[in-house]
């Protein structure tokens, strides 16, 4: 047990949304505090005050917190059905699963994989795939297991068969670790498990592949990237995290594409350390970030 | 009425603060229910969770706010004596009254007044006291009363006193606009409000008179400025916001002032902006921003 | 004369441009120095080392400049001819002239006028044009001409021959502080003198209209602000300069506007002043910045 | 041979710095044109037009430089000694040797090597040494010898003797990444070479030891790094480098080391990345970096 996870021993997270009204607030917090809970943190969100969706999370202490969690969430049941809200409560320390895909690129790979030594992840990682073998020691030396998957050809459903056999069962959560290979809808689907992209652009300018290299022809002063969820429709999924370097008329597009590797990979280690520690919630195509 | 007020009709804002112990927070989201209060944003911090020191701060809505508000206020008194808690509650469609005093310099004392006017400080401005004439015009086009109290001489005694008499009972806090003189313990006593003050160096470096310089023969790459509440400890109150710029080699002590006025009006006006919505709390000689 | 112009007497700005080739540093530079110059700064680019475009900016100073600015020019030409360079020579103690077009929207414009009367804007201001009234006061009290031109309707025809007759040849620039109507090709054609405008987005994301309600949808947590060269094309012209800020969920596309308002000053202070500056040089759709 | 030293083949850095005179900037660039050079960059600072001190850094295309840079030398001497000019020219192809000296902090140490890996560093590495062993198995999986040399009790004349024994000769530059032993005054002097070192703090705030627990009683809104030259006075050696992030009043002092980690790791990476390229003059207690 690492550091991270002994501070985030009894600790709960409860996400609650639902059609806004008043008195959940008090009402939750009510429940907290008759469940023994003491809270440490709680955030809340309305779209709009009048009639509006609305979101909380709220952290909590409670002692013996895995004997009491199931009780807890009974009591939710019955105290949240009259509002018609919805809720997840998860014991924070239970770290998530979470698979990496990776491709030749390093830097967004080893930055999570070293992120996650120092104990600043809360996530176990079961596996790393890639479709290319390079980083394999690197991956190893961490103690994670490699598995490699190629991918070559246009038909990918081969590779994809063998990634799902791989993860089914073994991970909460994908992280696309600049895997660079688009992912088929039904590999999402039968994944079924959030899946977190890095773009290396400031999402929506530049689209679609080659981004430093349209960066440049565009003339742009700053470059970006963009951490979001996948959805089927390619760079259109909920963004959870962007960030910029400036750059001028010096630069070439490789140039662009080095300086842009140290945004991807602070930007995507933030959204995962988020993710992880479940203060991102989606609401349609975007997210509420607590 | 601005936009701003308007939006801010029988919206409450309540702060409490005393010793960490479970149920404050069910406490107080339960007693704004039953005083008919939609929450609209809730804060909370603890130094400690065990035995620590706890802020809360709440936003709520309620209908005929300035109707409630004494019931509401003797709720609190008896909701939480038990717990030992102190709390403030204020009506935030009624601004704060905030009286500026300048100097020679306008970026500062402009940028607040321009920011007023646009609508985004929630706040009315009685007054602006100068030692120096140059800004009367600029102050007055905006509509607000100009006066001049010259401070020549050793002794500033007598220009306090002229500058208390005009203070006195008209404000909520002053705000220091590069004021650039000393303010006596006996003047803050007297004044008996918060004052507000913009420092021209990244806090703690830099103490005391001609930071730019100094920050020039230190060879610094980043230039800053600290706004902070004043004490009668020079440069060493509470700090409530700071912010820096990049410089380099190339600048003399003049080109650092001339790019370091640009940080100090932003955040002076943010820290402006903050206490007014009450959003800082001081604790020692810290704060606590929401 | 302000300080900055009296800062920039006998100070002259040689721009050279064309294809890179050994040598021409060397020519130019003892060019300057055979003329009596003393360089201050100098500046240079190649596209590419082997075969591409060369640009280079020196400042160099020169006793009596007015004098022998004429023979510096011969000089430049002789010098210069075998290398097939283009170049221009100006005096820097001459400010541009600079007119600015205007709309509602104060943010921009007083942004301008006031970094001008501080004397940090090495340009004189003959005139600020629009299409509303608001701001007229705000501009005399800066000691500049405003003109109303109204631009009623679908025809802008009208108001744009208007407004043409009061900037032919009284202006060396234009700039668009948030003029919000779309300048027209003839128009572009007829003024002849270079065009900044200050977009609301980080271009080439949300091009067009309403990018704060189009950043809101697409729920980045980065809005900007690019300030580009006016071309046929909208929002397709030379890039300048760019700067984002961070936003959160619980914006509001009014939030994002107002936030997004001290970005675009920030912006387009910094573009133009580095075009009075002749800092800044165009090269097919992208911008060289010294 | 990286990709990055292919680049850099046949590519010499001059730097030349001494009194501020007419005429230097072409005789350097004349010179360079006689030696069939082709300049790339050219950055020039003078402290003061008249009388300074004047800096000048070119960097030059020779074919065969390897064969030409004595006869370049050679003329230099000879074209320099009039103006009083000192310089240095270098092959840029061939890396400096580069030594760091670590403790049980990794975040630093590993950046180095990973950026070291991927050819963003102009660098050999001839060893790392520490005063501790954790880091010994990373430290080799990149390729690079480690050295473990204790340093325990407070005499530490024997364990500097023996890290002086491993560097004479092999290294043309120290990194302390993180290194936390003082370095004394007769090492400094017996090694010889430039000496780097990290501060966990925006300079010249909190000097001196345990910075991230003084700047959490300050109550500081940003914490920084600092990246400097070691010279015998601890901390007020010439700075390379610096950057500060936002941290708030809800970090413990181990959140704001934990936090700024991440900017000490860049500010370091910078700085020794714009050493080993030959861009930082010192001067006096200030640097030049072009």
């Amino acid at each position: 047990m690492t550091i991270h996870q002994e501070s985030l021993r009894d600790t709960a997270c409860l996400i609650v949304h639902g059609p806004d009204q008043p008195g959940v607030v008090a009402a939750v917090t009510a429940l907290i505090t008759r469940n023994r809970g003491n809270i440490i943190s709680l955030d809340q969100y309305s779209t709009d005050a009048d009639g509006g969706a609305f979101f909380q999370r709220v952290v909590f202490h409670r002692t013996d917190l895995a004997v009491a969690i199931q009780n807890i969430d009974a009591d939710l049941a019955e105290t949240l059905s009259p509002y018609g809200m919805e809720w997840t409560l998860t014991d924070q320390s239970i770290p998530k699963r979470m698979a990496i895909l990776a491709s030749t690129s390093d830097h967004c790979l080893l930055e999570l994989l070293w992120r996650h030594r120092r104990g600043e992840l809360p996530v176990t990682i079961p596996m790393v795939i890639s479709n290319h073998t390079n980083t394999a020691d690197d991956v190893r030396s961490f103690g994670i297991p490699f598995f490699h998957v190629p991918s070559q050809g246009p038909d990918k459903s081969g590779a994809e068969a063998k990634i799902l056999e791989l993860l089914t069962g073994n991970v909460d959560f994908i992280v696309l670790a600049r895997y660079m290979q688009i992912i088929s809808e039904d590999f999402l689907d039968a994944v079924d498990v959030p899946v977190i992209n890095i773009h290396h652009s400031f999402l929506p300018a530049f689209i679609g592949a080659a981004p430093y290299r349209k960066a440049k022809e565009r003339g742009v002063k700053l470059i970006g990237a963009t951490s979001h969820y996948v959805t089927k429709d390619l760079d259109e999924g909920p963004i959870i995290e962007q960030d910029v370097a400036r750059v001028d008329h010096s630069m070439t597009a490789a140039n662009l594409q080095a300086r842009g590797a140290y945004v991807e990979r602070a930007v995507l280690s933030r959204a995962v350390q988020w993710h992880a520690e479940d203060r991102v919630i989606r609401h349609g195509n975007q997210t509420i970030v607590f």
